[in-house]
C-alpha cells in the first residue's frame, strides 16, 4: 500500500478559518427522489397498515413473506440467540450491559415539589414514556452494542414496552443483535426496516403497536422518514458520520493516537478523524504511525478513503487554542490525550463525550465504559446531548394553588391577560379572587 | 346570540372510541406550496444573507427598509418600552418574571461524577448553550408572557446571548413585547419574521448571528422552516392548537368550569376544550353556564366556533376512568377540579401541566404561577415536556480511565469490537491492556 495524503493545517495560516470550515462542511441532504419515496411509503403504511408493510418488506428486503407473523421474532427465538453465544462474547456483552445500566441509573430524573408560604404547591412530575421503538440497521452496520445503548436507557427510565425493528435483507439475521436484544430486555422484535418500519412505529398497524418515540440510526431513507414523522412521535437526533477529535500534548505514544484516529475512520468513508496538537514534531510522528500501521488494518481501504478525504492534523499554539478550536468543532468524541486532562476540562464547552487521559481510548466508550455511545454528530453537540435516560422520561408541571395564593396571583394574571386582550383568561382568574 | 351546539359524549356509547379519535384528530400539514416557498426562502437567506433578509422582510411584512440597521432594535429602545408601561402592567410583569425565575431555577441540571474502585472516573458535564434564538409572532398573537416564558429559562440556564426575532408587519410594533424582552434580559432584537427569520438564525447572516437553538411559536411558514433547519440548529416542539382538559367531580361552580373552557377556546378557532365528568346533571349545568356566559365574552365569535367545532363534554363512570381517558388524550393543560387532586395525581401519566384543585385556574399558569406555559400539544405530552431550563443546557459524558481500569475494560472492548469486525477499535483498546 502506498503512502496516503493526509491534510496538515496550522492555525497560524491566514486562510485557516476558511480551510477549517471546508473541512467540517457536512450536510446530509435528502434529495427529491428520496423524499418522494419516503412520503409514499409513509402514506401507504398509514392507510393500509400490515398489508403495505409486508409488500414493502418483500420488495426492499428481497423477502417473500405473506403474514406479519413471519416478520416477528418471539422471546424464545431471542433467548436462543443469547444462549448460543460463545462464552467470551456473552460475558463481555453482560459486563458491558451491567456498566451501561449502572451509569445510566445516575441520569434518572426524579419528581420534585415545593410549597410556598401561603400553601401553594409547585413542582414537576417525571414519568417514563409508555412505549418506545428502537431502529437497528441490518447488514454490515448492525451492532449489538447499539442495541444495548439504545434499549438500556429506556429500560432504566421505566419504559413499559420496547419494540425493536431490524431489517433482515435477503433473510440474513444477525444473531449477536438478537442476543443483545434479549439481554437488554427488548419486548418485541419485528424484522422490518426502512421508511416502512418508521411509519409502522409512528402510526401503528394492526400488528405493530404505535410507539411514543423512535430512536436509533439508519440510512438516508430512515433518517428522512424520522424527520417526516417527528411530531406524531418523538425522535432522537438525526446522526451524521461519526467523528473523533484528539487533542494531544505530544507525549502519548503516536501509535496509540494513530489507532484512535483509525477507530473512527474504519466506520465508513465519511467518518472524520482530527488531531490537534501544539507539537509539530509529534504530528510528524503520528503521520509516520498512520502510514506504517494502515497496511496492517483489516479495514484499510475504508480507513484510507476516510483519512484522505476527511482527516486533518492541525498544529496550534498551545492547549488553550486547542480547546477553543474544539469548541468551534463541537466534536462527537473528544479525546484529551494530555498529562492533566482535568485542568483542561473547564475550557471544553461543547462535545458529545470527553475521553480524558492517555489510557482512555475512545473505543472503550463505544462498548463498555458505561456512558452512551449514541452521541451528537456534525457539531450538534452545541445544542444536544448523548442519548440518555432523560430521552425516555418526560415532565409534567404541577400547580396547586391555595385559596389565598389563587387570589393573589389572580390579580396579577388579570392585569396581564387584559393586557393581551384575553378576557376569558382574565375572568377565569378573577373568579378565584377572594372578596 | 343563539344557543350553540356542544358535542356530548358518553364513554358507555359503543362507538365512543371512534368518536374520541375523530374529536382528537389533528395534523398540521405543510402543503407543497408552503414547502416550496420555505425551501426557496431558506436557500436565498443562506446564500445571500442580509440582502435576501431585507428583500423578504420588505415583501412579506410590507416594509421598506434598505439596511439591517433599520431592522434591529437597540437596548435603549427596549428600555424605553419598559419605562413607558403603566405601573400596574409593569409590576404584574415583574411579579410574573420573578416567579418564573424562581420555579425554573429548580430545573437547572448540575454536573456529576463518580469514581470507581480502580480510580476510573465517570460522569456528566452540564453546560449551557452559547446563543439561542427566540421567535415571537407579530400581530394579534404577540404575547409578552410568551417572551418571558421563552427567554427566562434560557437566561436561568446561563445562555450567554439571547437573540429575539419579532416581525412588525406594516411597521406595527408591540410595546408590551419589547418591554418583556427588556425585562427578560434579551440581548438583541431583530424585527424580522417568517421563514426568513428562522433561516437567518439557523445559518447566520452578516448581521444576524447564528444561534444554537430556535424556540418559540409561529405560523405554518415558521413551523415548516423550523422543521427544515432542524439538525443545523436545535428546535423546540412544533406547536399545534392549544387545548385544555378539565376533569371535574361535579362540585366546582359550573361558571368557573365554563370560563376555564372559554380561556382555551378564545385563543383561536382550532383550540380545543374538553370536560370529563362522572356527573351528568353537572355537565348539564356547565352547558347552561356556557350558553349564558358566551354572549358576555369579548371574543365570543372565536369561542363559539372553537366550542362548536372542537369542544366536548364527556360523561364517564368515575374519576378513574376520567384519568385513564386523560392519559389517552395526553392533554397540554389538565385541570383536576376535584376535592382531592393529590389522590388522583398518581393515575395521571401524560400531561403538559397539571392544575390541581378548584382554585387553580389554568390561566394562572399561563402568566404567573411560575411553571412554563410553553407545553406539548396534540398528544405530544406522551413523549415531550414543558419548555424548561433543560432545553437550553446540554450534557457531555465524562470518561477518565485509570491504567488498571483501561486494562480491564480493554479486554471487554476487544472481544466486543472483534465481534463487530471493528479491529481498529479492538487494537486501540488492546494497546491499553497492561502486560
Amino acid at each position: 500500500m502506498s503512502r496516503i495524503a493526509i491534510r496538515r493545517l496550522n492555525s497560524r495560516q491566514s486562510d485557516f478559518n476558511l480551510q477549517l470550515d471546508q473541512l467540517l462542511a457536512w450536510e446530509s441532504v435528502s434529495d427529491t427522489r428520496v423524499n418522494a419515496v419516503v412520503d409514499e411509503v409513509i402514506a401507504e403504511v398509514k392507510a393500509r397498515g400490515d398489508e403495505a408493510l409486508i409488500e414493502y418488506t418483500n420488495r426492499f428486503d428481497r423477502m417473500s413473506v405473506d403474514s406479519m407473523q413471519a416478520l416477528e421474532m418471539g422471546a424464545e427465538r431471542l433467548q436462543q440467540s443469547l444462549a448460543s453465544l460463545p462464552d467470551a462474547q456473552r460475558q463481555a456483552l453482560e459486563k458491558a450491559a451491567d456498566r451501561i445500566r449502572v451509569y445510566h441509573e445516575r441520569q434518572k430524573g426524579e419528581s420534585w415539589t415545593y410549597t410556598e408560604a401561603d400553601g401553594t404547591l409547585l413542582g414537576q412530575q417525571v414519568t417514563p414514556m409508555d412505549r418506545v421503538g428502537i431502529y437497528v440497521p441490518g447488514g454490515k452496520a448492525a451492532y449489538p452494542s447499539s442495541v444495548l445503548m439504545n434499549a438500556l436507557p429506556a429500560k432504566v427510565a421505566g419504559v413499559k414496552e420496547i419494540i425493536m425493528v431490524v431489517p433482515t435483507p435477503d433473510g440474513v439475521v444477525n444473531e449477536l443483535v438478537l442476543a443483545a436484544a434479549a439481554l437488554a430486555g427488548v419486548d418485541r422484535v419485528f424484522t422490518i426496516g426502512g421508511a416502512q418500519a418508521v411509519a409502522a412505529l409512528a402510526y401503528g398497524t394492526q400488528t405493530v403497536p404505535r410507539v411514543d418515540k423512535i430512536v436509533g440510526p439508519g440510512n438516508i431513507y430512515v433518517a428522512t422518514a424520522k424527520r417526516a414523522v417527528f411530531g406524531a412521535v418523538g425522535i432522537d437526533m438525526i446522526a451524521g458520520p461519526s467523528e473523533i477529535l484528539v487533542i494531544c500534548d505530544g507525549q502519548t505514544d503516536p501509535d496509540w493516537i494513530a489507532m484512535d484516529l483509525f477507530s473512527q475512520a474504519e466506520h465508513d468513508e465519511d467518518a472524520q478523524s482530527i488531531l490537534i496538537c501544539p507539537d509539530a514534531a509529534f504530528i510528524d510522528r503520528v503521520e509516520e504511525s498512520i502510514q506504517r500501521l494502515l497496511p496492517t488494518m483489516e479495514r484499510a481501504e475504508i480507513i484510507a478513503v476516510s483519512i484522505q478525504n476527511r482527516a486533518a492534523l492541525i498544529e496550534v499554539a498551545d492547549l488553550h487554542e486547542a480547546a477553543e478550536l474544539s469548541n468551534r468543532i463541537a466534536p462527537e468524541h473528544l479525546e484529551l490525550s494530555v498529562a492533566d486532562p482535568q485542568a483542561l476540562l473547564p475550557e471544553i464547552r461543547h462535545a458529545g463525550a470527553i475521553f480524558m487521559g492517555r489510557y482512555t481510548a475512545e473505543s472503550l466508550g463505544d462498548y463498555c465504559a458505561g456512558p452512551n455511545h449514541v452521541l451528537p454528530t456534525s457539531g450538534t453537540a452545541r445544542f444536544s446531548s448523548p442519548l440518555g435516560v432523560y430521552d425516555f422520561q418526560k415532565r409534567s408541571s404541577l400547580i396547586m394553588f391555595s385559596a389565598q395564593g389563587a387570589s393573589e396571583m389572580g390579580k396579577v394574571a388579570s392585569v396581564l391577560a387584559r393586557g393581551e386582550s384575553l378576557t376569558a383568561h382574565a375572568r377565569s382568574a378573577e373568579y378565584r379572587i377572594l372578596d
